[in-house]
């Protein structure tokens, strides 16, 4: 059987990784992946056929883990964080919908999810996910601005958490703070923002500053932010969205 | 040191339980939670003081886990899917936000993220989550309805991919016909819907169906829905959310 794996690493520490995730390292020869993620695979990575790909080819990555796949090479194709978030799964049923080969068709693909940077951040700054919340990509490489600021609005005015996936980089700055200001319109000024790079991995970093006041300078795109609905509150060093057990009819 | 480990334990099945939620429940002498979710851990329980507790009492089950805690005992309070993903880790820092007792006030609390429901749900079906999303909770005994409407009709409005959490229950069918509906005034009609149960448990359940013509009638409350945007496509047996890698333009 011809086997393709898309492997959702979690956000870097080895304690994340599932064990589905482990299992479909060990049962590959060859990873594909961003070299960053397969070197934070550790020994997982030892004795297979590492494919180390630059971001940013993210298609070349894709095509190349269905080619050796279809050649016969168990295959798995790595991303970190879930493999359907913002990740590389999508990039394999796009390739398997647009250009047809038939030798892809015969691949058993599986997909094997993992703990998402989001999930990361929110579980080291207590419950901020608690109550209805969304992402988005601030990226407008492929997605038109209008778009993305027509969720951002949306998402505003409906009092969503929110949590901004690839919120800059080295030549995109101005979105994440237009974002965070239509934000700020609709939420009181002490409404937490969370600040986070590399959860779990080696100098880790987290803050959580007022809306009013955050410092979004050193955001990149390695750095994820959440921004608390209306209700967001801090307790002590954690922040949570209530779920309203806590108010008197509810019976709390 | 008291500890108090707020655990998600995934979907279900132990290949998605990450090592260190494992490692949460072997360190604890304690283990609280809803039975069902408890009896899914099958070995990790064995010698463990086991505090099953019935559905709908998160207040108790919180107060418990804090309170074992505080009195000495190494303790996890376990949640289904993400602890923090309208789970259990919010009831325990609205508790603490609340109730301050000082007993309490020396715990060493720490949550442990999971795979949720949604992650299990999309893996099985390709990648529906690629691209922005959101999740709403159509319960509306802690959340007003029209709040809860203000949100779908957002989620339409700027195309949002839209995970239902507590789509229905015994008492409660109208509001994921509504919401669905909404939806589909803003979606072609072929956009998938996906209806998934038990995901990685016996008696998995998933279909995918066109919006236009969705069966809701057998959604109960252990169902995730979840409705595609309006470019969620079929590729044979999978869907996925495109992120616009294929548009000639990106240089597919």
């Amino acid at each position: 059987m011809k086997r393709l794996f898309i492997v959702g690493a979690g956000p870097g520490g080895p304690e994340h990784l599932t064990p589905a995730a482990s299992e479909a390292l060990r049962s590959s020869t060859d990873l594909v992946g961003y070299g960053v993620y397969l070197d934070l695979l550790g020994e997982l990575t030892a004795g297979k056929n590492c494919h180390r790909r630059p971001l940013g080819d993210e298609i070349g990555r894709g095509r190349l883990a269905l080619d050796l796949a279809a050649a016969g090479q168990s295959t798995a194709l790595i991303s970190s964080g879930d493999a359907g978030i913002y990740a590389m799964a999508t990039v394999v049923f796009e390739l398997l919908d647009r250009e047809p080969k038939k030798a892809w068709r015969q691949i058993e693909t599986e997909v094997v999810p993992g703990i998402s940077a989001i999930q990361a951040v929110a579980a080291r700054v207590g419950a901020p996910l608690s109550h209805d919340f969304c992402t988005i990509s601030l990226s407008d490489l492929l997605t038109p601005w209008d778009l993305i600021e027509r969720r951002v609005i949306a998402a505003a005015q409906a009092d969503f958490v929110v949590a901004f996936y690839n919120p800059a980089s080295q030549d995109r700055h101005w979105q994440l703070t237009r974002a965070v200001a239509i934000l700020a319109r609709h939420r009181p000024p002490e409404t937490p923002v969370v600040l986070a790079r590399d959860i779990t991995r080696k100098n880790e970093m987290v803050k959580i500053e007022p809306i009013k006041s955050v410092n979004l300078s050193e955001v990149d795109m390695r750095t994820l932010v959440l921004v608390g609905n209306s209700e967001t509150r801090r307790v002590s060093r954690w922040i949570y969205t209530p779920r309203g057990y806590g108010k008197p009819e509810n019976g709390a």
